[in-house]
């Protein structure tokens, strides 16, 4: 075991994208653990729009203070425990942060929790479709957007994490589902490996008017990851009583002036929306994952995993997030 | 009776504040009701923010078309019937435009229904406290704002004819509620007449400083009918999972580019915003007529009209909306 912690630590609140040195490579000791306490070796690290939100400002979360250890969720395997909970071997989940080893006394306050051995899945889907990805699109969903046969859902950042998986629960649900992405080639998995009915590229010219002729009969659900100008027009083609779920708006995170768009169309047809994050639904996590993983299954699902290797590369990870150079649930290998 | 019906004309689409000769008066011959057919006699005129946006583009109804009688709600009373349903003397609610004289078959699409005789109950309280402000502020409350005991509600527009109702059924819900209106004059109203635990002028500097020292506990719940810097500043005091009730963005409809406000706070907040228009609970409008009138004959509704005489005087009825010169219902008496 090395005896050497690296650590990415927040030395400088990003404007925009992160520029080298808002994240600092350090080393540090490992740290032993003391009594009630366990020591995880770190393997796998989840690259999520959030993380830009935390350098910036209080939000959901409070912001990470600059001088600490860069906020992420990860992948951890205990390597020595004095913790009756914990024994060496056990793979456990929680925001270990962006570094090789952490110490766990099993009572932070979003603590960690042991990933149970489940057969045929990897240790990364524990990140991602059964993950937090998986999680949050399941409740966007199924409690926000309630899906009903036949109805029109579009899903921005569509070949994301999240959004691949929520507009598969929207085919599973019979809805007729649009994506938009930022590639063609990101729109050529969604349609032809997941079943979207049809996918736009929004760096395309006439994206909007291709928007129009793929929901002939408006759109009756928003799963929202983007917001700014594509939120807006897609509000335009909602109907009457339509539903926004507000998942995420990340072409905001890198700017300023975060999310605009107008609340006009909001009043004059009727729409709900609805702001959610993941963890106000912790306490029937257990009931998501075993939906989410019999779809899984019998292949009504599927997702697809970007593994960038090295910690020292998660900086450039979280910029990929926003140039949009990744497809499906973006990972950092420790 | 006279020969002529005097008529306002929509001439063309204001920009901003209505100018002489957006709204034409013109005359032409009262007309003779056919078989089938009604002739009534326009009596009041609701003045609503919403006849603004009827006039500038389409929306949950269409624009008001160049060259036709400018949409309004009225009050009429039947003077020649060669229709089955009416009879002289009955008393009829719909969209008579700004004109003297409507004719009607009772089957346009929004109808005119009969206004029921009710003792104590003057005529002009059904276009307000029982007409579409009372219901407008009772299915927004009851459907979406959802009141529970100590909470605390804030209402834009307070001293408006929607607003101060919506802020008195919080109050019948034992919430702590809190006002936001443009004068003193309406603080004082919604105060000490109605009941309003607090009042902001949002003329006065340091307004934004005296709405949180007004809501130690934060805002459950937002009655939103104005939109813009308004609005933007009670979503920066809602708490996690709060409701906001669009009813109205009043703030934009004399403006290029209505409503704007940050939904970032809606998803970190956990919001939920929903829009809606009064005639969606059109099958409902008889309970929430019952339940008004209780609250009101038992002293737990208050409500107050400023009446403008004369037709010829209705564009500048509307204009008085936006300059916020009305407390209460607004009412053109024809």
């Amino acid at each position: 075991m090395s005896t050497t912690n690296r650590q990415l630590i927040l030395r400088s609140r990003p404007k925009g994208m992160l520029a080298p040195g808002d994240l600092q490579l350090t080393e540090a000791p490992v740290p032993s653990p003391g009594d009630g306490q366990a020591l995880a070796r770190v393997k796998y690290l989840s690259i999520d729009p959030t993380m830009r939100v935390w350098m910036a400002s209080d939000s959901y979360l409070p912001a990470v203070a600059i001088g600490e250890v860069m906020r992420a969720i990860g992948f951890a395997e205990v390597v020595e425990s004095r913790h009756a909970d914990y024994k060496k071997g056990d793979k456990i989940i929680g925001l270990t942060g962006l570094q090789d080893y952490v110490i766990t006394d099993g009572k932070e306050k979003r603590g960690f929790r042991k990933v149970p051995h489940v057969p045929f899945v990897s240790d990364t889907a524990f990140l991602g479709i059964f993950g937090g990805n998986g999680l949050t699109a399941y409740f966007g969903m199924m409690e926000i957007a309630k899906p009903q046969k036949d109805e029109t859902l579009v899903v921005s950042a569509a070949a994301g994490a999240t959004g691949s998986i929520a507009g598969q629960i929207g085919k599973i649900h019979g809805c007729r589902v649009v994506g938009i992405t930022g590639s063609d080639e990101k729109c050529k998995w969604i349609t032809e490996d997941l079943g979207f009915d049809a996918a736009i590229n929004y760096k395309q010219p006439g994206w909007k008017e291709k928007l129009t002729a793929a929901t002939p009969n408006g759109i009756d659900m928003n799963f929202e990851n983007v917001g700014g100008e594509i939120m807006q027009e897609v509000l335009n083609r909602m109907n009457l009583f339509g539903r926004v779920v507000l998942c995420g708006l990340l072409s905001g995170y890198t700017k300023e002036d975060p999310g605009l768009a107008s609340f006009g169309l909001v009043l004059v047809k009727r729409l709900k929306v609805q702001g959610y994050i993941v963890t106000d639904f912790a306490a029937r996590f257990m009931e998501a994952g075993t939906q989410l993983g019999k779809w899984k299954m019998f292949g009504k699902l599927k997702d697809r995993e970007m593994i960038v290797e090295g910690l020292e590369k998660a900086p450039d990870a979280i910029n990929m997030l926003f140039t949009g150079a990744n497809i499906g649930k973006l990972i950092v290998k420790v």
